[in-house]
C-alpha cells in the first residue's frame, strides 16, 4: 500500500521525461503557479498598491510556499525511486545534493527564516531576493533550454579560456584607462573600479557613455579596446556557433541512424555525394 | 465566357511564381503604389506640409485603397483557379484566412471604418498605422525574403528556446537590478519595468545610457550582464550561422543532382576528395 | 621603339599580380604617396596650421596630382597591352571605363576644375572631398581585400535580401516609435526621420542614447526592436560565416589539388575518414 | 654536479608542458605571486589607502621583484637546457630574444631604473604601468589561452585584412563626417580627430553618444556607417567561426586517429554516413 501510493505520487511528479496525464496536469499547475510569483514579484517594485492587493499578495505567497514545501517533501520522500540502486536514506541524501534540489529548498527557505531567526531589514531584502530562484524550477518543465545547454556544456572549456582572455583584457584596460585619463577626469577615473566600468562597457560594446576618455592618448586607447571587444564578441559566437554546428549535425546523424527504412535518396550536405 | 475571363484575371494576378508579361506589369503597378504609400505615411509625420499636399496626398490615398480593394476582390474572386481542388465558396473561405489575405484587408479596413463607425482620434491613428501593413504586400512580389525566411523557420525551435532563455534573464536582471539601484536612485530605477528597460539596453549591448547604475555592486552586476549579452548575442548568432550553412550546403546539393551532365571535376568542399 | 617603350612602361606600371622589380617600386612609391595625401587630408582638418605648413601641403598636393594624372594617362596609353584582343582606341575606352580607371579620374579632377569652372565655397569642398577617393587606388597595390571581397560578392544576394529586411524593419520602426513617442515628447521624435535615427541606432545596437522613448508602450517597442537588433547582426553574420566557410574550404581543395604529390596521410575533418 | 643542479633546476622551472610535482608548485607560487601583484597595482590607485599599507605594499612589490629576477636569471641559466641543439652563451641570447623573456624583463626593469637613472614623475608612471605586463607571464602556467591563440594565429591574414578593411572605412567615415557635421557643431566635431571618435564609437556599434551628428546629411551618414558596422562585426565574426570548425574538427581527427581500437560505430557528422 505504502509502496503503491510512493509510486503514483512518484508518477505524478517525475520530471525525468516519462510523461504521463497526471504528471503533465501537476507539471503545468506548478508552471502557472511560479509564473504568478515571478509576476508578484514584479508588481510589488511598483508604488501605490492598495492595502488590499499587498494582502491578497501575501496569500497567493503562503500558499505557493506551502505547496513549493508540499512538492520538496514528496522528492525527497520518493527518491529512492528516482535512484533505484540506493538504500532510502542515501537515496534521500544523494537527491538533496542535486542542483534542482538545493533549488528548490532556496526558494522556499527566505519564507521560513523570520519565523526562525530575527532578521533585520537588510538581510530580509536579500532573502526575499532568492525567490527569484523559482524562475529556475521551471527549467524542469520546459525542455526548452536543453540544446542550449547542452553545447554551451560541450563548448564550456573554450568559453571559459575566452571568458578569462577577457578577464585580462578587462583588468588590463581599466587599469590604463586609469592612468591615462585620472589627470584629465580625476572625479569621472576615480580608481581602478571606473575604468573597469568603462572597460566592461566599452569590450562589450554596450557604450552606455556615462563614462568617456577626453584626452587625445585615452581616445586612442579607447578605439583599440572597442576594436578588442569586436574581437571579444566574434570569439564565443564562433566556439558557440561551432558547436551549434556540431550538435545539430550528430542530431541529424542519430535521427537517420534510427530511420534507416526510409529509402527516399540522400545527399551529403557538403559534397553533394548520395548517401546510402 | 465567364470562365476565360476569371482565367485572365488570374493570369494577371497571379503570385505563384508563374510569372508572364501582363503577370510583372501588374506586381510592379502594386509595388510602385505600396512604395507611394510608404513615402506618404513618411511625408505626413513632417510638419508645415502645405494644404494643397495634404490634398493630393488624400486622393493618392483614395485611389490606392480603391485598387487594392479591387485586387482583393479579384483575389477572391480566382480563389478557385488557386485552389482547385475545393468548390468556389470553401476555396474562396480557405484563400480569405491566408495570411497575405489577412495583410490585404487590414491594410484596407482602416480606410472604410470612419464612415461605418463613429470613432475617436486615439482610435483612427492607431487604424492609420495599420496602413503600414501594406510594406508587407510587397513580400507578394519579391523573392528577397525566402532564403531568410526558411533559416528562420527551420532554427524557429531553437531560437524560440534562446528568446526563452533572454527572457528569464531579462527578468532576473531587471528585479536584481531593481533591488540593488532603488536606494540609491529611487527615481530612476523606480519599478521592475526601468530595470527591465536598463536590462534591455545592456543585454542587447544597445546601451543607450539613460538609465546606469551607480553604487558599486550595481555596476558589478551591470558588468555581469553585460558579459552575457555577449553570450546572448552568439547564442542565436551560432543559430542562424548553422541554418545558413545547412541550406546553402542543401542548395548546392540539389542544383549538382539537377546538372549530373556537367562533367566538371567537383570536390568535397571539407576533405578535397574527388566527388563522383 | 615605340612599342618597346609601351611594354616597358606597361611593365612598370602593370596591376595583374605579374611582379616585376620595377614594378614594385613604382606600387611602393604611389602608395607612398597615397598615404601622404591622406595623412594631408586628415591633418588639415586640425586648427592652428601655420600659413608656411599650408603653401608646403599645396606643393604636396600639386606634385601628388601630376604624378596620379600622369599615372592615370600612361595606364590609358598601355591599355592595348591590357586588353590584346582589342584594337588601341576601343581598349583605351574600354579601359576608362573600368571601376579603377573612374576612380583614378575622380581622385585628380577636383584639382583642375577650379582652373576650368567658376566654381562656389560649397561646391568646392565637395570637390575636396573626393580626394579622399585616393584611399582607394591603394585596392590595386595590396591583395589583403581580395578574400573579403569574393567571399562579398559570393554572398552578396543574401546580404541584399538582408539589407532589405532590414530597411523595411528600420521604415516600420520609426514610423511606429513617431506615433507613439509624439505626444510624450513632440521636440525629440518630431517626424519620421527622428524616429529612424533612434531606430538605426536601436537595431544596429549602436545606442547613442540622444533620442529615447519615454512612454511604457514606447519603451516596449524599443525592446521588441533591440531584440530584433540582435537577430539583424545574426543574420548577416551567418551568411558572412558561411562564406568563409565555403570559401576557406574550396581554397583547400585547389591546393591540395596541386599538390598530390605530397603523401603525408590525410583526413577529411568532418568524418575524421582518411582521404587517397 | 653543476650539471645536476641545472637540471634539476629547469625541471622545476621547465614551462614545456612535461609536468612534475616541483613545476606545478613552483608554477603555482608564481601564479598566486602574479595575481597578489596585480591585486595591489588596482588596489593602489583607490585614495585613501593608510600609510602602512603603502609601505606593507612596498615591501610586498620588492619581494616580488627579487622573486622574478631570480626566475629570469634561473630561466637564463638553464635556457642551454631549452635549445640543446645550441651552444650555452648562443642559447641564452636565444633565450633573451623570446617573446615571453622579453616580458619577463619588461615586467621587472622598471623597478631598478629608477635606482640606476634620475627620472622625472611623469616617466616614473609610465614604466609603473610596465608591472602590468606580469598578467602576460601568467600565459606560461595556463593553458586556457592556447585554443584562442591557434585559432587566431591560423587566420593572422584574414584577420589582418579585415583590420586593414576597417582602417579605411574609419578614415573615410572620420573625414566625412567632420566635414559633413563641422558647419553644425565646430565645437563637437572639431577636426578629423574628433570624427575618427565618432567613426569608431559607431562602427563597432559601441555607441557611447558623447558625439551624434546633429544635420540631416551627417544622420544619412551615421546610418549608412553603421549599418557597415554590423558588417565590420561580422567579417571577423565569420573569420573566426570558420576558424574554430576547423580547428576542432582536426582535433577531433587526430584524436580518432589515436584511438583507433575503439570500437563503437562512428558516423559522418555532416552526411551520416558510417565511418570505418
Amino acid at each position: 500500500m505504502y509502496k503503491k501510493l510512493r509510486q503514483f505520487v512518484y508518477n505524478v511528479i517525475r520530471d525525468d521525461g516519462e510523461e504521463n496525464r497526471l504528471n503533465s496536469v501537476f507539471g503545468t499547475i506548478i508552471m502557472v503557479l511560479i509564473i504568478i510569483n515571478v509576476l508578484l514579484v514584479i508588481i510589488e517594485t511598483f508604488k501605490g498598491i492598495p492595502e488590499l492587493a499587498r494582502t491578497v499578495f501575501y496569500y497567493i505567497e503562503v500558499v505557493s510556499v506551502i505547496i513549493f514545501t508540499v512538492e520538496y517533501l514528496l522528492r525527497i520522500w520518493t527518491a529512492p525511486l528516482k535512484f533505484p540502486e540506493m538504500k532510502g536514506a542515501l537515496a534521500r541524501l544523494k537527491y538533496m545534493r542535486t542542483f534542482m534540489a538545493v533549488i528548490d529548498i532556496l526558494a522556499i527557505l527566505p519564507f521560513y527564516i523570520p519565523f526562525a531567526l530575527p532578521v533585520n531589514l537588510m538581510i530580509l531584502r536579500m532573502l526575499r531576493l532568492l525567490r527569484l530562484l523559482r524562475i529556475m524550477k521551471m527549467n524542469r518543465y520546459t525542455g526548452a533550454l536543453v540544446l542550449i545547454k547542452n553545447v554551451i556544456t560541450r563548448q564550456a572549456p573554450q568559453l571559459i579560456s575566452s571568458l578569462f582572455a577577457v578577464f585580462l583584457l578587462l583588468v588590463l584596460a581599466s587599469l590604463l584607462v586609469h592612468s591615462v585619463e585620472y589627470d584629465a577626469q580625476p572625479d569621472v577615473f576615480e580608481n581602478a573600479f571606473s575604468g573597469l566600468w568603462w572597460a566592461m562597457a566599452t569590450l562589450t560594446t554596450v557604450g552606455y557613455g556615462d563614462i568617456t576618455p577626453v584626452t587625445a592618448i585615452g581616445k586612442f586607447l579607447g578605439t583599440i579596446i572597442a576594436l578588442l571587444g569586436i574581437g571579444l564578441v566574434a570569439v564565443p559566437t564562433g566556439i558557440i556557433s561551432a558547436g551549434f554546428i556540431e550538435v545539430m549535425a550528430e542530431e541529424k546523424a542519430k535521427k537517420e541512424e534510427k530511420e534507416p527504412e526510409q529509402e527516399t535518396k540522400r545527399f551529403c550536405s557538403y559534397c553533394g555525394k548520395e548517401v546510402g
